[in-house]
């Protein structure tokens, strides 16, 4: 069977999309390859692990267009030419239009560094996630994996993990570990969930089928 | 060191009350002592349980008073007769008043049966959290032992544990699951963590001193 095309959209340093390209590599990722990537920034770290990877890579900067449509056009445009069958949002930072959501329902995907629906929605990005949490005082918080609709941080879920809080956590200890423990580990096998075939939606529930 | 005076106030079975009974008989809980379980109705079967291991009770029907305040009043005075210290809602289905809050401020403790602030607030209780859980869809719910201020299910968290969510639950299996793997291990730990003077309260947050 042949392998699904997945485009990696970043803006950063691209941590997330290391842990995908290490997964392809070792083999926790075989049903999909590394088809695109693309950064909102020319200046993205993120392209630099892509070229080291020999993987495709693309920028899309929103100040060389007048409307996010257009700079999404763009986008849309990307996709298609790469045969894009799965979209996973790494760090992301601007957000999808509806055209695109639209056109590629149930085929984009994020991580949320929250157990969703806590500390989730506009405006909870990045460090302000846990700040969030530490500022609420949970002694849990964790992960998220889910599908993109037209709500911030609103699709159907597909993978959690819980991970811990600790005393004299900051706001940059609570995020790394959530990476270590947590981000690192759900989005590859999300990556390979969806490209062997084995994710289900029904409506806001996601069912996985367990490998034989 | 004499032993803090504990009431817990229940509604129902008794679950969460036994675990407490039989923490304290197995000496997990060591620094506390159950000095009277109070009810809601005569019928609750957790007054049997208490009765069972020699633990006063006291039943306070709001039927039988004209306001909350007055139904109340009597919880004042049975919490003031028993010299108690911690105040241990487990399962406890009437709205403790503002009263009783501000009288025993950082000395009453509720299990929630979610990841607080997932899936709690008004309207949410029993069943109900669980089946707010799976309609969203969550993989990873939990439980929380929190202090009860003002606001419902609103004061500072004191121990939270994940707990996963499996295909084909039920909102009758992802309780139970919820109790056996979580509220039952977390209340009688944050009562002995409570008794013996443990937690430090700041602001919303709860800082555990370890044992030596």
């Amino acid at each position: 069977m042949s392998k699904k095309r997945v485009a990696v959209l970043v803006s950063g340093g691209g941590t997330n999309l290391q842990k995908i390209i290490d997964a392809a590599e070792d083999g926790r990722i075989k049903s999909g390859e590394l088809a695109v990537v693309v950064s909102t920034s020319k200046k993205a770290f993120a392209l630099e692990r892509a070229k080291k990877h020999g993987i495709k890579t693309e920028v899309i900067a929103r100040s060389e267009y007048k409307t996010d449509e257009e700079c999404d056009a763009r986008l849309i445009s990307i996709l298609e030419e790469n045969k894009i069958n799965l979209v996973v949002l790494a760090g992301y930072l601007r957000i999808i239009t509806p055209k695109v959501i639209k056109l590629y329902e149930n085929r984009i995907i994020n991580v949320h560094p929250s157990l969703i629906p806590s500390f989730c929605g506009d405006g909870f990005y990045g460090l302000r996630v846990h700040e969030a949490a530490l500022s609420y005082g949970v002694k849990v918080t964790g992960a998220t994996v889910h599908f993109v609709n037209e709500v911030t941080d609103g699709g159907a879920v597909i993978l959690q993990k819980a991970v811990e809080v600790k005393e004299g956590d900051t706001p940059e200890t609570l995020q790394r570990r959530v990476m270590e423990e947590a981000e690192w580990l759900l989005l590859p096998r999300a990556v390979e969930l969806f490209c062997s075939g084995r994710i289900t939606l029904d409506g806001r529930h996601v069912t996985i089928r367990q490998e034989e």
